[in-house]
């Protein structure tokens, strides 16, 4: 059978009801339920199931591996929020808030040995191939935090270098998980590549898509005040477009405003926003995503399966993209 | 062809030089090639060799995964020197100290996985089983460093629950070695679980006989000062063993002369020693690491290869355990 992205995400939901966590140590294993109770999108998981399911019906058989790669990415962020001291993640406090940073390090390392036990649970025969996808891309995510980490303290940061840096961030674990997806579901290798490709295209649209929406989109709708990133100095699409298109003057006001001790929040997003709209870039930004939205399209219309076979997946990028929130 | 220990130790050792780390980013890999380069005993690795060699000659096929639990070893000291404050590994600055948490809290979870990427190296047949046996044992770890963590503010141990910390923390890492190195060389599942045991056994001794050289071993022989556990306050098993033998008025001597800023460190050892030889505590503990190590060694004669292929085992048990440094 062929489902839709809700119906995979209910799918994934009650798969991931199920699982029996220990209870003991309670330090090691509570953040471990807490973080991954958080709900979120559960867009990687969805993802890998709905490559699967471009190829194979039976959905039961990706779901330990679309488990793993959902733990995977809540480990990242339980990580990444140490050392970004974020203390808030979706409107709780983090585990890194909640419990402080050594509980916050051991049960994240817990959890990232978790989603290789979740990950052996896949069919044996395609054990090693996974597990070759899944280490690179793992690898891979640290890389990219590790280059968003040393961002903090470089002046200099291209559009290349960014661009980089969030396909090593977002990309690669959507990319890792459609190749995972698309694996089990006993593709070709050539349908395996193309799936990856279409992934990394599609997540580097949704990155710039969040970009865009944190100064543009609307308050309501996005349930969260406009203007985070600014307010935070945050190297995104946007900034780095506008540094690399203003003149030097106006390049001080992109990377002093948010220091600036005299402004309100809401005078600091107004400031920086009129730049970005006078460089025109909230265009350029739509430009970008809807570049590579239609690339990623295109490439899902070579599979060798015929279009029939993929007009879920399709369904389900275009949600993602055209998403308000 | 069967090794001894010092042969087995300089293959993997010339093994380990040879492999090639990423250079960048610079700060992700350099902390990683730092700690790998720290020397240490090899123990666990050397420990996956001998139990291989016990039942194949064909030592290159362990190599990766000798080279996994080294890695795997690594990554938990990295991280758990965060979580303990501990600024010096080996007598240099440890990864935590030199490059700060963040750092090492992301090479850290990057040595993890490189861990897997070797792992996944060993041969095809054999990767689902050792995978199990490797993510329990990670998983162990975890929880020991938990339980050791939650030590430090629980004002009741008792000595068994100090040696079920002891046993996740050391002996769980040993037996996990040896028996990735069983699996690996070929051996019958009874042979599998029974050096497993071996290992376990030895293990808690060699972790019993650690703690006994902090407070009883030779200042020149073992390189370091003598008594930083009693100074440090750590809970070891001379500690456990002592409390619960101890009168309270004893007991409080126990507890809080490490925090009695009137004492030189010296003087605090000989008040701590005192108490321990009037309660017999070196001689009870040798007699629990030679009752360990005696049973460690009769496991090793019922395995079904006969006493010839043990031989090197046999004598690398020996070496680990009749040390003085």
């Amino acid at each position: 059978m062929k489902y839709t992205s809700n119906e995979l995400l209910e799918i994934f939901e009650n798969h991931l009801a199920q699982i029996e966590t220990p209870s003991d140590p309670e330090r090691l294993y509570t953040p471990f339920i807490y973080s991954m109770s958080n709900g979120g999108k559960r867009l990687r998981p969805t993802l890998l199931l709905a490559a699967y399911n471009i190829f194979d019906d039976d959905i039961a058989k990706a779901l330990p591996a679309a488990t793993a790669v959902e733990v995977f990415h809540n480990f990242t962020l339980l990580h990444d929020d140490i050392m970004d001291n974020a203390a808030v993640r979706r409107g709780r406090p983090s585990v890194y808030a909640k419990w402080g940073t050594n509980v916050a390090i051991l049960s994240g390392d817990a959890m990232l040995i978790a989603a290789y036990k979740l990950l052996r649970r896949s069919p044996t025969e395609m054990l090693p191939q996974i597990m070759d996808i899944f280490n690179d891309m793992a690898l891979r995510v640290c890389e990219g935090q590790q280059y968003d980490m040393d961002f903090e303290t470089r002046a200099k940061i291209s559009v290349v270098d960014y661009m980089h840096m969030i396909e090593l961030k977002t990309s690669v674990l959507l990319s890792g998980a459609a190749t995972i997806g698309a694996v089990l579901g006993g593709a070709s290798e050539d349908d395996c590549r193309k799936i990856g490709k279409f992934a990394v295209e599609l997540g580097l649209a949704f990155q710039l898509q969040d970009d865009l929406l944190d100064s543009y989109g609307d308050e309501k709708q996005l349930g969260k005040r406009i203007g985070g990133d600014i307010i935070e100095g945050k190297k995104t699409f946007l900034m780095m477009q506008a540094m690399s298109r203003a003149d030097e003057p106006t390049r001080d006001i992109l990377r002093y405003t948010y220091k600036d001790d005299t402004l309100s929040d809401g005078e600091k997003v107004a400031r920086v926003k009129a730049v970005y709209d006078r460089l025109d870039i909230p265009r350029i930004t739509e430009q970008n995503i809807s570049t590579r939205f239609e690339r990623a399209l295109t490439i899902l219309d070579t599979l060798s399966v015929g279009k029939e076979a993929v007009g879920n997946m399709r369904d389900f990028a275009t949600s993602l993209i055209g998403r308000t929130k």
